[in-house]
């Protein structure tokens, strides 16, 4: 994949807007515009043109007129790729679009790959791979959480965390390998404890970073919340008004509408992946106690249950179903919210009763609701926001989001692990320094320090072309 | 919808692209961009930059970044609209795109109406009516023929063509009013026999435009091609073999793939739209009478009709299948191609014997195939695209191809008929001024220039928003 002699070119945009966007980047990006792209003002040769400076003028192929477009220069290092490069403005439609790129390519362009643009901006040195990455982030970002981890690490918050342990771990390095050097003569320098200082240091901070991947990833990917709870108690209805009112918010902006993915909500900037349940009950019906286990399942794996209680059920019914619930709660590390629906139909004293009668874990919270009238749907989202966002939302630590960060944490932390224990049973320098060595190799591929070919095949292979 | 004096925003990509471009244009774009917008440079302050120029930096909403941005500057009347006016090249994620919309909202623009950016571009003398128009369906072309007659249009050259039909009439329309002026006295300023010249010759090239329109509406959405003949002739496999061909074409430049219309193909730049149909045969089974009599209504809308036999028909059964499917062709004004398939498993001499017994009727061509193994299948495409290319592909003659403008003209024929009629009648002059002037009126409301409120709504509403 690496053919950074060529010039490259791929549509920026996709799908049917106004305009179009097409980019082309690489030493012979200018050239061949010029052999295309006819300027309105002749006295203009776009050769000759500044960076950052926009021509208008036409798009020929031989006699025929292709459009009329904006063109966009760029020029090496201050361009996206670092290259020369020009984005080409033209009219949205499929024969346009295709014209130009079939036009640039005949006049010696490649069709980029997938991710091509920024794996050129990542080997002229405009960001390091971590932030490479991040792009992709920003790109698929839906709600504000996702946005801003992604911004994060695009803008190298998370490559500066990494390469402070780096340093961290080559100042020990050189410590170590130092006395390997003096091995013959016994000489110790360096201080055993600094040595485990440093280590302890930098693997809780890589603790850290491996451990705020699971909200990192709820966070891209949507928070699973689970909505259980037994049959009619209104389960759907709570889902429906959860769902609407997001809806409402999206399509106030024209143009901006997302593809309805049934079951998802951004609510204060965090998306959240909601799933529905089968109503729990005890059965003898063997498909719905199917039904049941898939319950459970589903459940182990969201970040949050939605206990939906009516607020009309015995005592005993809701201690049995908070029980049944919190069984399955308790083999995940799952946050519970357990909400008294119905309140607009409540018997006298329910409400006082429930109070009164039903206690919760110290992680678990009861909202008194009503899914049919809206009535504590705030207090629901509050709730839920508050869970998922403590870390995110206001805190200034670093989040990891991406899989491939964290394994290639979870490698340094083994290897610190064992540097660890090494420095504790007094192993050998050269054991110690290979350890160590590895954690260093595994800080560099994060951010692309060290790197091969088939590790940046994997990256890019998952962009979208003309990224 | 006329809202001139405000400045209006709307993103102008759609999709999931790498990047998104946003649209804002009207007076307060520069301001609304300054507020929102902090240059990377922090000498630049895009109030003083020149119109033409791209400027580098961060859109912020108070502390949040929301992403790094390219912003390009067109200053008025040197952009789209003919006003002050931006696009902001951003990342193209949903979280991005609906932010910056935002921002721009709150700090007093509006968001943009379908087409309104085209309209303003209309309203400031940008571009005629029927210029406008042209945008969409240049937008909306997927094939080249319907992309050179939206750029034909977009270009002028049918305004051209109305501009000067409408002068020919405002000249005999001043010297029949001038007649009228001066009517007790029975001047006749008017030579008749000129003025009956005019009139012809205006009639004359609004037919030749009004009959263009079949073609032209042909070509924008594709030519209508049956297939039709026996069953079992290999019907499905002919259109899987035309299909299969123009598929592989389209995919080659990575990207430019077009949403899959089951039985659309582009040949050689014109779009065709293939229909399959029932097998014809006589039957007395009722439904499959109704398939065959739906065979026989699809044939009647076909521009071009192929005809697919087996090579090992009887000559019998040749001419019984050739007789039926002229018939119904006959009513309409469609092409014929009979196609003489399975040459691939011919009995020995059944080509002679179709070759010397079967007639054609003048307008009628026989191609000798295999929808099997390909062969002859250059020559369907290239007789398709003779037959439907004639009039568009080579000529300069101007081809209309939109609703509205062919009933104006139909319109403006009406009106000049009964002009004509009226000079062999030597009707009053106030009676032959009336006509004319209605005349005037429709050519005028072909290019905006006679407008109203309401003919701009339909014709904009139909556009894109951020067009």
């Amino acid at each position: 994949m690496l053919r950074t002699g060529e010039t490259i070119c791929a549509p920026a945009t996709s799908g049917r807007g106004a305009i179009a966007v097409l980019r082309i980047s690489g030493p012979k990006s200018l050239e061949i515009c010029q052999r295309i792209f006819f300027p309105a003002d002749r006295k203009i040769k776009i050769d000759n043109q500044k960076g950052y400076s926009i021509v208008y003028g036409e798009i020929r192929s031989e006699n025929e007129l292709i459009d009329d477009v904006l063109v966009s220069i760029f020029r090496a290092p201050l361009s996206y790729t670092g290259e020369d490069s020009v984005e080409i403005s033209c009219h949205a439609s499929p024969y346009i679009k295709h014209s130009i790129l079939e036009l640039m390519i005949k006049h010696g362009a490649l069709p980029a790959q997938p991710g091509e643009f920024t794996q050129r901006a990542f080997l002229n040195g405009k960001m390091d791979l971590s932030q490479a990455e991040a792009v992709a982030d920003i790109v698929a970002s839906e709600s504000r959480a996702a946005h801003r981890i992604a911004m994060s690490q695009m803008r190298g918050e998370f490559s500066d965390e990494i390469n402070i342990l780096r340093a961290d771990l080559l100042h020990f390095a050189s410590l170590i390998e130092l006395e390997l050097d003096f091995g013959e003569e016994d000489v110790e320098f360096a201080n055993r404890k600094e040595l485990e200082d440093i280590v302890k240091r930098v693997l809780k901070m890589a603790k850290e970073l491996a451990s705020s991947f699971s909200l990192g990833n709820a966070i891209k990917n949507g928070v699973p919340v689970v909505i259980t709870g037994s049959p009619n108690t209104g389960k759907s209805t709570l889902l429906n008004t959860l769902l609407k009112e997001d809806k409402a918010i999206v399509s106030e902006i024209p143009g901006t509408t997302r593809d309805a993915i049934e079951d998802t909500a951004i609510i204060d900037g965090i998306q959240f992946r909601f799933t529905d349940t089968a109503g729990l009950r005890d059965t003898d019906d063997i498909i719905e106690n199917l039904g049941i286990r898939k319950t459970h399942e589903k459940i182990r794996t969201a970040a949050i249950i939605l206990l939906v209680i009516d607020i009309n059920d015995s005592l005993i019914q809701i201690n049995d179903t908070l029980e049944r619930v919190r069984t399955t709660v308790r083999e995940s590390d799952s946050n519970m919210i357990v909400l008294i629906n119905k309140t607009d139909a409540a018997k006298p004293g329910k409400g006082d009763e429930i109070r009164n009668n039903i206690s919760l874990a110290g992680d678990e919270s009861m909202l008194f609701i009503s899914a049919l009238t809206g009535k504590g749907i705030d207090g629901i989202k509050e709730t839920l926001v508050r869970i998922a966002g403590n870390a995110s939302q206001d805190s200034d630590n670093v989040i990891i989001s991406n899989i491939r960060h964290y394994h290639a944490l979870l490698q340094v932390i083994n290897s610190l692990e064992r540097v660890k224990q090494g420095l504790k049973e007094n192993l050998q320098e050269d054991l110690i320094a290979t350890d160590i060595r590895q954690a260093i190799h595994y800080l560099g591929e994060i951010t692309g320090q060290i790197t091969s070919d088939e590790i940046l095949d994997n990256i890019f292979r998952n962009f979208c072309i003309g990224k």
